[in-house]
């Protein structure tokens, strides 16, 4: 198994990259779903022999004051965070804070599937927007 | 396996990056080298149980014509592109053509370790930087 999880896509479209990525991959997305928690409405595109990691996550605003809204805005669309998974994600955080990682959660919450998960600041990471995932 | 064959990562400076994403992951990069024809130097993180895909690939600019270079100059360093495994390459960049994706290389080139690879332009994938692999 993979140690990422997945790879977050900020789209502007749902429908129109749904289309897109389902002609390159070759497959639907195994799930779509709104997590109004965080404003944005997810198709999640999950590795043929593979249920655990090695997904790719399209995510769309939900409303205008949505986080991807205003990514899209900066940015433009295209590839939006890194998700990786770790053994133990307390463990992990504390690890990461001593080094100097900046976290954006210093606890974990739980996000989509009931998986406690965490995000770590650009600043510290070289650019990406990391998210941690109890595996 | 995962449909992702690796994330590739832009960074300025490939020893701290390397530094920082051993910190994250917990162990060092399994490849580390310099591709000149891409004018980039490469560090390669793998999965520890699943040598073939998932991989985090840490890209610095190898001079000051690399496309890292330019990129990191017009985005900032960060996520740069996604490289998905495919069965037959020559196959679906025909596929993909067909359905309108703007292809950077019509015909596969040879990528690291040998394999065939193609680049689809991100005009066309929402955003997306997208690598095909031969698997």
């Amino acid at each position: 198994m993979s140690d990422i999880s997945h790879i977050g896509i900020a789209v502007e479209d749902l429908e129109r990259a749904v289309g897109a990525f389902s002609d390159m991959l070759g497959y639907p997305p195994s799930l779509t779903e709104e997590v109004a928690e965080q404003k944005v409405k997810v198709a999640m595109f999950a590795a043929k022999d593979d249920p655990d990691s090695g997904h790719i996550e399209l995510l769309a605003a939900a409303d205008d004051t949505s986080p991807i809204k205003k990514f899209i805005e900066k940015r433009g669309p295209g590839l939006h965070h890194l998700a990786i998974l770790v053994d133990d994600i307390e463990k992990k955080l504390s690890e990461m804070k001593a080094k100097g990682f900046r976290l954006i959660d210093e606890t974990p919450k739980i996000g989509a599937g009931g998986r406690k998960i965490a995000f770590v600041h650009p600043a510290s990471t070289g650019g990406v927007l990391l998210e941690l995932q109890q595996r």
